[in-house]
């Protein structure tokens, strides 16, 4: 009975995700599915056809957003919500975002399926623009639905082409002055439920169906420059140089080992390094790179950040040298939903599923979401931790298991 | 007297200098004085004219070097060369290459006026593309007046618009497949003595009149790639990433302090730093970083790239990373003539000016021609050590200087 189920989904998921890959502006390169595009218009009205079909009351918001009701016995009562977003990245993977839209779809067909009234509504989202690639943003549609965004920040940002949100929003039918209209009443929303691939390797490796999410790591990440002097790199003695590599080398090649100290899960990166005037026979000048640091716990990153900023101090007095820390995010952790947790893995184990219980170190509408609601994320795994790239790859079957897990969950939940 | 001849040598060589900043592609920008183009055809002749008005028989050669002679009583014996290079960089200063070029007419007009006939011939060099700027080629005149340049050298190197050497060489008026005649024939070039500006800080932090250049140092040059993996900055586990810049920044910044413990004026450089796909939340995947290491000792330079390539073994092997390492450059150090400097330094002691020994850590035409013939060189100071910038700065009295003591090590060597 349950393999028969698990196969049942495992084959409506694997058909409404083949049909979603036909909507990018990248045929053949990934899916290329940015908002307020074309791409985004036929995958919002194919995911409104499938809801439908669903049985499920269909809308669009003044965001974007895209969202399907299955009515339960008392519209007094707070919803319980799930899904996820509905855009891509440039030239991005086929399952990042919707295929946790797709697996909300498959719970309402499975709580249709029950023959069973609830009562609570069940509410599946198909959120606009989380991944802010077109804009340089993110969580849009899921933040407007929060109240958190209005018409002047529709108007602030653009795109390379110079073209801002609120124009791209004209372009696809909505007014951006209304965007205050797609907010949900406070207390309207009780949960949040999220299932969303990996995007990293720790399950794919260890072999786990599924990953039970604890939370949405904190992040700060900074632009750091350092300045010294360009010099000739033949004629200028060792110690009459202020070689803008040397101060910044030695500061970044330490970081990585801050992070491993903690042994928590902690990450930090240096990602970006550029260098000035970059002459193979020219003492650099200054050397600009970036930190990300990631974690759980929101010291662990404070400790790393003061770290650098002693290193910096330290290695620039030594030779001379100056340097800006520039601030580009600070995001506090999230903490997930225990009691949705504790929920999810006594399902895990009735049915038998490999799981394991991590952190989410990548943003989500879950993030966005999770500081003012319960809400609680389960992760399917990411073949070899790809993601946002056309070989990006997660089994429809483990999509289907979360279908299942989700739908013990908000079963309990749209009866409570 | 001395001072008169000074100043009166200070006022020649500014009016010649002067004359010859005009000779440029970016008036208002530093001097840009490519080989085979309108700036170097104009300077050429002008410096034709000048070195007639010195009494010098003047010709130019198949290679675009200019040279100037003041025969001596017997033709049979090898001349005594002093010149340095009439090219520039582009945006280059208007002292460096031809400031030795004036500086040497100079001691012609000096040698002329002491109203002596000398046994050997005194000849000035106005050396063809020493920058190797144009076709990413260097010593291009001196070598091919020592014959180390043929027709498919020419052939082979290409400025940034395709052109080759030959074929900017057929513009200028030169046949490419006669560059052989350019060759002096072997012992005919007796001794070779060259002034240049620093280029360096040392004469002008240390307040010095003349530096006398004991050699020119060793140079390896090495572009180093170290493979890493691409990884999503949040989501990647520090012990399941590849990261490319931890293990570059493990070597680079211990490089420096290499150079630096060895006290002798070994230098070391990592100028070009340059890392993919370079995303602030992607662990990078490749940092390719260049190593520009420079000593009188080749023992020392051996060392620390002995050095490197063990921390780089030890720092991929530890993360799983590899790389390569693709050698640019080996040059040895070229000793220059100590007796030529004893010369040079019993003058300063008896004009009084202040002097200091010191290496070269760029390379000159003395460097392809001090590999084969007694060769010495002197410096004038550079302020604040800047070249090949349009704030190219050296003071014409230092010029002045250093024509002086030419002159006294010219007018000895004319007459063994």
């Amino acid at each position: 009975m349950e393999n028969n189920q698990i196969e049942k989904s495992t084959g409506r998921i694997a058909e409404n995700l083949e049909t979603l890959k036909t909507f990018t502006a990248t045929p053949g390169s990934g899916c290329t599915r940015l908002p307020f595009t074309k791409e985004a218009r036929d995958a919002v009205n194919y995911l409104k056809g499938v809801m439908e079909d669903a049985g499920l009351e269909v809308w669009e918001d003044a965001a974007g957003n895209v969202f399907g009701r299955l009515a339960g016995s008392d519209a007094s009562l707070p919803c319980v919500m799930s899904g996820s977003h509905y855009d891509s990245v440039v030239n991005g993977g086929d399952y990042d975002g919707i295929g946790g839209v797709i697996t909300s779809i498959e719970v309402a067909r499975l709580l249709k399926e029950s023959g069973k009234t609830f009562k609570h509504d069940y509410v599946v989202a198909g959120f606009c623009d989380e991944e802010g690639m077109r804009f340089g943003t993110g969580y849009f549609g899921s933040g407007a639905m929060l109240g958190h965004r209005n018409p002047a920040y529709c108007d602030n940002f653009k795109d390379a082409e110079g073209i801002s949100i609120a124009e791209a929003m004209r372009g696809y039918g909505l007014d951006p002055e209304k965007i205050g209209a797609a907010a949900w009443p406070e207390g309207s929303i009780g949960h949040m439920i999220e299932a969303h691939i990996e995007q990293g390797p720790v399950l794919d490796a260890e072999n786990i169906e599924i990953g039970l999410v604890t939370g949405i790591v904190g992040i700060q990440r900074y632009v750091i420059t350092v300045h010294g002097r360009a010099d000739h790199a033949g004629t200028t003695p060792m110690d009459m140089r202020i070689d803008a590599v040397e101060a910044a080398s030695k500061v970044i090649s330490k970081i990585p080992d801050w992070a491993r100290e903690k042994a928590d899960g902690t990450v930090a990166t240096c990602g970006v390094v550029h260098v000035e005037p970059c002459g193979m026979n020219i003492v650099p000048e200054s050397c600009e790179f970036s930190v990300d640091i990631r974690s759980m716990n929101n010291d662990n990153i404070n400790d790393i950040t003061r770290r650098i900023r002693a290193a910096l101090d330290r290695e620039t007095k030594a030779i001379g040298a100056t340097y800006d820390m520039d601030t580009k995010l600070v995001i506090e952790p999230v903490a997930l939903d225990e009691d949705m947790l504790n929920v999810l893995e006594d399902d895990c184990k009735a049915r038998g599923y490999s799981y394991k219980r991590l952190p989410s170190g990548a943003g989500h509408d879950s993030l966005e979401i999770g500081q003012v609601l319960p809400t609680v994320m389960l992760f399917v795994p990411s073949k070899d931790g790809r993601s946002h790239c056309p070989v990006e790859f997660s089994r429809y079957s483990d999509f289907a298991k979360a279908s299942a897990l989700m739908t013990t969950l908000i079963s309990k939940l749209l009866d409570e």
